[in-house]
């Protein structure tokens, strides 16, 4: 009954693709955030469902951690192997099993990548949307409930999720949901899964919505004499129903590491980036809107790009714009935090956040998907410098709060995982206690993801 | 332990709010529904959530069944008290709380119809768009997840519910969710409660997302030479990714009782209701390509109706056409279904439908919401002919097993009630076995609305 006796069946089973050894489990006992590491006692490649089921269980039986792994991009820790056992690194399972144009779905396999599935999907006239940045594994896009830049019109992967397979706990497998648009089957057990960052039950399969790629794409650049000029354009342009496709928006600071890493040559001024999907008319028409609003309220120098090379490029480079920001203080290390606001509040929770930086003498630039009221700040600190490392904590603790008592919540799009597990009772009160009751019911043993998420983990 | 015992604790604390007459527990004994009422013991109103709150415990220390009420127009049975208990009637619940138009949601107790939010609403430039045709309570729309015409476009109530107040079994109050746009913060308790039909929990406040009233609405009509060329026109305009806000399907059957009942002049054929919302330039432009689209098709006879006062009375006949398919056979009782499948398989779970009804002699109209692949069939039958009840049942069975067969769902909005218990096994495999599992976590005397939409419950 313990990681031991689990391994010595599990390690005859999966013979090489069974790994013990240390540079592989180093790989797998970190993600990309600034969290402690911890190495798990193995990795294994399943190959199948069947192969997934029969590992949880063994590892049920065995009282063995299980932690599932795609890209190990996540940003809270989720990957890593608190109390170690077997990670799960799905990169064998990056099928993509059916493509289904009429419908506009697909149904992949957990270790596809993002990008993968858009590559796929070139010849159909068809993409898949949600888009955090990194290239990473559908299956932990949906454990994390993943969004990015295109949420404001797209929506996040609670969206973008039709129906699971999932192997629970005790091995059992379950599917979740349908093609069909919509349901009133019972409960959703479908967004239950997404997002319960493999605590609940390991993914093996998943539906995804698929959207029609647009006619006609447009984006531009717009800078904005202050920050609340570029939130109130933001307001404005949801509450007139502009469907915009991206509004993006960087305070001065990542605009100034911006133009430096990524060889742009921006006013150093709080910058909305945008993009318009339809038809050319109705792209037109948008940004014509837009434009408007954003005169409104002051903006100067809108810079189309429509070619789509160069569309292409500022994305990317806006993709990277992490690396941007640690390149104003280099050497520093990004503690980055994802508070999600009200748009309203949104305006208020920026300006009391950057006071309160201001005050501490801290580098923190400002990257915000804006029209879904989220926003990183990212607290550039001295890796070796433990004072710094407090005062970053003190302030993504401030930030953390402020979005709680502006009626939001401390993560948009990260998760929960080991950093944010201790604003947890705060944001849902009694909500957190049953969350680790339903928890309990699923997985008695604590075997899937250990240590996160839910209380008493 | 009894009812009566809870009750001999309840009628003291609610005087003249808790009924024992005859005619309320008969007004709450049925919903709108063929299934067989069964009474209430009592009827209580509450008014605040702290009311709700204690109702709850006293019924869980007695094992007393609670039943939610909202307008009663569900369509499976699900608020029939099938083990007799009290049903709580939301109607003095029934306070708009808080509208953030900035925000674009509001904040409502769960008797607020949807009609009455809407008139909220007027001067605010939002609408609430999820329309089920009866002018139902929030709350239990949100229970049975209700959907209708303009789901296609602006999503069911999965989408439009943001955050809930819930009393559960055990009277524990939580707040799931919160006014943040999105969240990655944990289990979305939230969606696990929308659909659930009281069988988790009971809403005791619903946080909205609102939409912007559209600049400019325009609404058509436009008949097919056959089922297949509408249904084809329906893929290919949700694959163009024209933004449509309603497209409904009648079929001729349909169509005739409509003009009968209704006051119109359609040609018998089958024939889409469209809607589109939008600027102006992006109306007229979606316009021209559904019609391209649809002349592809072979469409005749695209009317429009511009003005308000005409498609409004469009759009209030189509929410009668229940009794106008029942015109078609006058005194005849109309058994609902309420399958959906992915779209590419439309055409073929309505035409095989149809051949089987043609096969039986029975009178069976069809309307639906074809954008998402929902539509009802309506099998008309004589309330006293045993034999058509039988042969109803027969075929209703029939069309559900072909939307699984076919990759969908058996209750596409309606929800599960009573009435598509039977399937459930059928559609979810073990999946039904884990919601029987969360149930009995949450509710483990078993008193939230008993009989309904899990195993052994």
């Amino acid at each position: 009954m313990t990681i031991d006796s689990a391994l010595a069946l599990l390690e005859p089973r999966f013979g090489s693709r069974l790994s013990r050894a240390q540079a592989m489990r180093e790989a797998h006992g970190r993600d990309e955030s600034y969290h402690e590491p911890h190495l798990p006692d193995a990795v294994i490649w399943p190959e199948t469902t069947a192969e997934v089921a029969e590992i949880a269980r063994i590892c049920s039986e065995h009282g063995c951690p299980i932690v599932p792994w795609g890209t190990g991009t996540s940003l809270e820790g989720h990957v890593i192997p608190l109390r170690g056992g077997v990670t799960l690194d799905f990169t064998r399972m990056d099928r993509v099993l059916a493509v289904h144009p009429e419908d506009m779905d697909a149904v992949v396999q957990p270790g596809v990548t993002r990008k993968r599935l858009n590559e796929e999907l070139r010849d159909t006239g068809l993409f898949f949307p949600v888009d955090p940045g990194a290239d990473a594994s559908l299956g932990g896009m949906a454990s994390t409930r993943a969004s990015g830049t295109c949420a404001v019109r797209y929506g996040t992967m609670r969206e973008a999720v039709m129906a699971l397979e999932v192997v629970l706990a005790d091995g059992r497998v379950i599917r979740t949901g349908s093609r069909a648009r919509k349901s009133s089957a019972g409960y959703d057990l479908t967004r239950l899964f997404v997002g319960a960052e493999g605590t609940l039950g390991i993914i093996t399969e998943l539906t995804l919505r698929l959207h029609g790629v647009p006619e006609a794409i447009s984006a531009a650049t717009c800078g904005f004499p202050d920050m609340d000029a570029a939130v109130r354009t933001v307001i404005e342009t949801i509450q007139m129903g502009v469907p915009v496709a991206r509004i993006e928006l960087l305070d001065e600071l990542t605009v100034r590491g911006f133009n430096g890493y990524s060889g742009y040559d921006m006013p150093e001024q709080p910058t909305l980036f945008l993009e318009f999907h339809g038809t050319p008319a109705s792209v037109a028409e948008q940004a014509e809107m837009l434009g408007e609003i954003a005169a409104g309220h002051g903006a100067t120098g809108f810079a189309w790009t429509d070619k789509p090379e160069e569309r292409t490029r500022l994305w990317e480079a806006r993709h990277k714009v992490y690396y941007a920001q640690q390149s104003l203080r280099p050497g520093a290390r990004g503690y980055v935090t994802d508070a999600c606001v009200p748009i309203s509040r949104l305006a208020e929770a920026i300006l009391e956040s950057r006071a309160d930086i201001e005050a501490s003498g801290l580098i923190a630039p400002l990257v915000g998907h804006v029209g879904d009221g989220n926003f990183h700040i990212v607290l550039l600190i001295d890796p070796a410098d433990a004072a710094e490392q407090a005062e970053a904590e003190r302030l993504a603790g401030r930030i953390s709060e402020r979005a709680l008592r502006l009626g939001g919540t401390v993560t948009g799009e990260h998760g929960v995982g080991v950093g944010k597990m201790r604003y947890m009772s705060t944001e849902h009160g009694e909500a957190w206690q049953v969350m680790g009751t339903l928890k309990r019911t699923l997985d008695p043993q604590g075997i899937l993801n250990p240590g996160k998420l839910v209380p008493g983990n």
